[in-house]
């Protein structure tokens, strides 16, 4: 018997049927001893439905009542799910966000979770009852009704099973787990049994778009057992621990991301206040600058030190970027600006990759072999990412895939073990 | 300056585009100055779509978790309209029934208002923000959802109006006002421009559904004035006040509903119990009766006085009620059961009749005229009531219409004024 907190995303409860055989697994969990809270998101198309009636009244919808209107996709999911659990014989009780309460800031659309008073729903499970908890939402201070952003299902799953020190945290998706890439572009693509938080952090904030990556924050924090497993698909998924694995592969994913541009300001004269002067007028037109290298340059011609500023932003805005940095350039007394409108980003992440220190020769011989250019490098501890050209994205992921043998099991290797908790 | 409360339902707040018109209504009113409390329904079909959601998923839902789905309908709608407001420059906030908190008791998808805490609303329009509250709904004491039933938006509006203090309670509809009779019957059906809360609970409650009971009981209960108008078209509609008039008619309309059944068991020993042995059934299987009389039977051969027993039902529980009346009636020693599955009822509804001894007289010569046999006569003060066949229901009504010259404005007449709250 474990208390055991489960999500399932829109896709999962997008219809009737769906939502029908969603609560035969939950009553077989129930059958079974456990306590079970479920956490949904809203039935799939609901929020885009709601979101499209909200633009053809107003360009840019009041956040606060945008909020009152999403929130009411997850409240009908939770109504509907205790239904069809109540018309199988299993005790349900729906939960809105303002119900548990999960209590949020007050940023609308994309509040944070503050606070979560258990009680009620220790009183349902304790009872023996299933709770159904409406994902996504949460309750401000003054009362308004507010939304943790779209897609924020996860993190109130995560939060929850904190809240209530579960077992585990299920998140039921399409997927039947964490891959080491996208197996649509590598065929030999192996699901990993395991993952740390760090890794999934790096996986999850580079493309490899399983879960919201607040949420594995969220889980790593509170050292919540998360797991990634399919809805519809028997197996375990992955589990993504706080602990290191004894048999450590290297290199434990590719991440990618397409459909970024490279923008490069050349021949900038390196006083203090340069990078704020570039890309403060990029961050207040809410565009989300990514990769950020700044080197100095070989030209020296000037007084002062010259140094090149090179970042990615998505390709949707890179016009809107490239004037914004064109208007910026001459105030900086920059030489030029360029760009690139088509690049990826190829990520290995790993945490094996700390002890092990011709990683990266490894990473940049097998794309050289394939005559990749890298035009970016940026490193963390476990992570390595280069920026290529887009049609390179497949080639340079299936070369790092063999190259570090990712579709076979992990073998045995000596590693000095550090604690997660201790970094 | 006046603080009014308005009610849209579900048809006027049907499309992204009659919420933008009615927003511009609202603003009309703000510019002039007034203080406005809008209570919204669902958009149309909305409820019958959430209703079938949970039809698929069980014959006979949770109470407590419909209420949580169908009060997602006006959530959709307070968040919409608040959108639209602020779009036009209105200052608006909209309320589900919790954030008011609109508290009722525990009986979901029947609930009654019990109390209304007026404080959040009234800060809103002190502030210059129009309220836009969810109508139908409330949070009973456990913090659950509740729903006052189906079309509930009308009570929602005269409770918050009472609360509030309000000038005038606004109900605007697919119509411009209260009729004599049914225009699609009469043509020369004429709008009253006053009518009191006695007559217009005779009318609701005999068919002419322009506004729920409930609503009109707890507006006459609590001195609401309230006016029936439409939302598309201009007009003064019709203000239900617990004036009476001092140009006061004789009879103010004329109601009438159709698919009734009439039932009668002939031959009753008149013992104490009989009703009850005869209508206990019908009731426990949920079956409405409407008129009931009991008359001493022509038959007296038996030891006992012998009487009839004859009432209404809607005609689709006409078979049931039948068979169960033919199971009671032997216990009783009844000698027949016999019916009509096809009658209407058509009621003659006026103040003025209180002091107009021939009005029943008058009613009866009218439909002799025509030919129309009378099944059933009730009558309360202000009220004649007749069941006659379906096929004479629009002869009865235009004959009635004519004979009361209801297509004429009322004349002057004397009459003695009898203040509404000493009944």
């Amino acid at each position: 018997m474990a208390l055991i907190v489960q999500k399932y995303g829109g896709s999962s409860v997008g219809s009737v049927d769906k939502i029908k055989r969603i609560a035969e697994k939950i009553k077989g969990y129930r059958d079974r001893g456990d306590q079970v809270v479920v956490v949904v998101s809203a039935m799939g198309g609901e929020t885009d439905r709601l979101t499209e009636l909200a633009g053809e009244l107003s360009g840019r919808p009041v956040p606060r009542e945008m909020d009152v209107l999403l929130s009411t996709g997850e409240q009908v999911t939770i109504a509907l799910l205790s239904m069809a659990l109540s018309h199988i014989g299993v005790k349900a009780r729906s939960y809105t966000g303002w119900q548990v309460p999960i209590v949020s800031d007050g940023h609308h659309s994309k509040a944070r979770i503050e606070k979560i008073d258990e009680d009620n729903l220790r009183a349902t499970i304790d009872d023996g009852a299933v709770a159904v908890v409406a994902g996504f939402q949460g309750i401000t201070g003054d009362g308004s009704i507010s939304t943790l952003g779209r897609g924020g299902s996860d993190t109130t799953a995560v939060a929850l099973a904190a809240a209530l020190k579960a077992d585990e945290c299920q998140i039921y998706t399409d997927v039947d787990g964490v891959y080491t890439t996208d197996p649509r572009v590598v065929s030999g693509a192996r699901r990993l049994d395991k993952i740390t938080f760090e890794e999934m952090l790096e996986m999850a904030s580079l493309g490899s778009k399983v879960l919201q990556i607040r949420a594995v924050e969220f889980a790593g924090k509170y050292g919540v057992p998360l797991r990634v497993l399919s809805t519809f698909e028997e197996g375990p998924g992955t589990l993504i621990t706080l602990e290191e694995y004894v048999e450590e592969p290297i290199i434990s994913g590719i991440a990618f991301t397409k459909d970024e541009s490279q923008l490069t300001v050349l021949g900038v004269p390196d006083r203090p206040g340069i990078a704020y002067s570039l890309l403060g007028p990029i961050g207040e037109n809410n565009i989300e600058v990514d990769m950020i290298l700044q080197n100095v340059s070989g030209d020296s011609s000037s007084d002062y030190t010259l140094t090149d500023f090179t970042f990615t932003v998505h390709k949707r805005d890179y016009e809107t970027a490239k004037e914004l940095l064109e208007k910026a350039a001459p105030g900086v007394g920059a030489r030029e600006v360029t760009g690139t409108p088509d690049v990826c980003k190829v990520s290995l992440v790993g945490v094996g990759m700390r002890s092990h220190a011709n990683v990266a020769a490894r990473m940049f011989k097998a794309l050289a072999d394939e005559n990749i250019n890298i035009r970016m490098i940026s490193t963390t501890e476990i992570k390595i990412s280069i920026v290529v050209e887009n049609k390179y994205l497949e080639l340079a992921v299936r070369a790092l895939h063999d190259e570090f043998e990712l579709d076979e099991e992990p073998k045995r290797v000596e590693s000095e073990l550090t604690p997660a908790a201790d970094q």
